[in-house]
């Protein structure tokens, strides 16, 4: 039995030439722990875009009905050679119905069933899963709020977890009036975890107040900077998460971080050895990162990428993380999107130059169905 | 018994005003674990000019006989608030003899000895020093050659075993013709440790390769970035150490490992997952650091400092790593310096000019007795 039906690809060219179309494309029947699920909603996140446009000029694209061609930069293009003339599949994570199964018993056993996965190919009609990945939902769960089941809730997870893992005791979490900075407030509440959270307007702070979020801070304000020295030292918050990775708030965090353990301690020509670490873990500004170096030479500054902490954390950890998901779906790991769009609805200008600014409160759902 | 001789401090006020002054002083006889060093001879190291002049304005101070004052910017005042108003001693490590010590049986046993020491107040006539830092010398050995026994030495060394305690199998060192970079050059070559020298011009390229290292790139030259690209993909060497700290050195080098380790892997949007790291150990330049981030998300960037390390790497290393300067001191480890002053020739204006530029191969050695 086969299944038919679309799929979204992206293609970048040697010459720069990206190509982001819908496609009609065929579906075997799967084999062994695979299951079909076909796909009901799925998010547009930030690690999707890296795939679907990267830096793309998408304001002087060419658009038609479910097809994009716009131009790459020189550098990026080059930089991306192990793509180039590919059409690859996207979409991360998704919600849907399990259509079809392989002979395994746990593909069997979700046969009907509505699933969260992680397919990888998730902008199209049906998506092959592994069976294992799958999260089984209640009937009462929409597609919609089943969706975003996978990288923001365990990304923020990831976070306490490298919190606990890394002999840290508290969090900074920038752009954190995200789905995943809601997400964090509300895993820090219920885990005591002393959180301090950076937001780029008064309505971000009135959100997260409003969550119970107790260290809101405005980074377009002034005194800024001393607001987040003094909430990190009543926090003793010295590990940081940054999805921005552009400008110079990293920096910024660990000068407050470095800052606040200088208070009182005798002068130290190099600075404070209290540890002081920041993650980056996105790049919503694909500007360079600025480090004014004001916090001696004790700290430390690197990527953090769901994968490979979920490989060191170990199958327990994750296995723990999961099912705490699974348990909160619609509490506290719920999602809000601005808009619901179909593939070719994903691919209008206009909603293409809306989710692709990744401003915060602005996040896409994809409905294949529609 | 008391010794009576001279000694250099440095102070900043609050009103961002430094002083660095040479002032009579008398030193009592020591006690305890304790001995006298009459000191021969100090180096100025780039770690004492943090504390001796930091980033004040010595291009426009009021220079007088054994007296300098000088600006500090204003952010850099208020950084240092700890140390307003307060006489500081400076100067790390120092050759000299013993003249005193105190009544335990390891600092009786220096009596009279020649001996390497890192007392942190080495400008000066005498110096107080810890009979087990200190390290003794054979009566061959020229003050000189002793003076830089511990920074410069225990730093290349603990580079090579930061490398082993992290898993990597390479080094890449930049600013590597400083007499840091030269003993790095010989340890590597002794313990078969790859590693890729990065330098600043022609006769610099010259100089590494005259002491037989392999892979020496002038990052002036076009085509750097290609080259370090391909040095780092020969060798192997997947951490960096960095002490210029400003600017885009730092990316360059991950930037160069992350596209080593993609060379002919399949594409991933994401960047390589290949463990990538560099340490920034000084701050040459001063300005910002500067990250082009092309290297994924599997990277790392940290602050080195010695005291940390050694804390971390434990007695035994740490010992082994002593008892290996004490045996090459005159090789290996042998340092050279363009100029000798005395202490207040250490304060003139063109001496300052000269050796506060910490420009490679400008390194002045200070000699009290002078």
């Amino acid at each position: 039995m086969a299944f038919t039906g679309k799929q979204l690809t992206t293609r970048l060219d040697a010459d720069g030439t990206l190509t982001v179309q819908i496609v009609p494309k065929t579906w075997d029947a799967p084999t062994g722990s695979q299951v079909l699920v076909q796909v009901e909603a799925t998010p547009i996140n930030p690690s999707d875009l890296g795939l679907l446009f990267a830096s793309a000029d998408t304001a002087n694209a060419v658009y038609s009905p479910g097809k994009v061609v716009a131009k790459m930069p020189e550098g990026a293009t080059r930089a991306m050679a192990a793509r180039h003339g590919m059409d690859m599949p996207a979409g991360n994570e998704a919600a849907g119905v399990v259509v079809a199964a392989g002979d395994s018993p746990a593909a069997q056993a979700l046969m009907g069933k509505r699933v969260a996965c992680v397919p990888g190919t998730a902008y199209a009609s049906y998506a092959y899963a592994e069976a294992g990945m799958c999260l089984p939902v209640d009937e009462s769960v929409t597609p919609a709020q089943a969706a975003s089941s996978f990288v923001n809730p365990m990304t923020a997870l990831g976070f306490v977890e490298t919190m606990r893992l890394e002999g840290f005791t508290g969090l900074v979490h920038a752009a954190a009036a995200s789905n995943l900075g809601q997400m964090l407030v509300r895993i820090c509440q219920e885990d005591n975890v002393p959180l301090v959270n950076i937001v780029r307007s008064e309505e971000q702070v009135a959100l997260l107040k409003g969550l119970g979020a107790t260290h809101v801070l405005n980074m377009t304000e002034p005194g800024f900077q001393a607001a987040l020295t003094d909430a990190i030292h009543e926090t003793g918050a010295m590990l940081g998460f940054d999805p921005i990775g552009g400008g110079t708030l990293a920096g910024q965090i660990l000068a407050a971080m470095e800052a606040s353990a200088s208070r009182g301690a005798a002068f130290s020509r190099y600075g404070s050895s209290v540890a002081k670490k920041v993650y980056i873990y996105g790049a919503l500004d694909l500007g360079p990162t600025i480090l004014n170096r004001a916090f001696g030479l004790t700290w430390d500054l690197g990527g953090w990428l769901l994968t490979p902490f979920m490989a060191k954390a170990g199958m327990e950890t994750v296995g723990r993380m999961r099912a705490r998901v699974a348990r909160d779906l619609t509490t506290t790991f719920a999602s809000h999107y601005k808009a619901q769009v179909s593939l070719e609805g994903m691919l209008e200008a206009a909603a293409v130059a809306e989710y692709n600014a990744r401003r915060t409160g602005e996040k896409y759902l994809v409905v294949p169905t529609a």
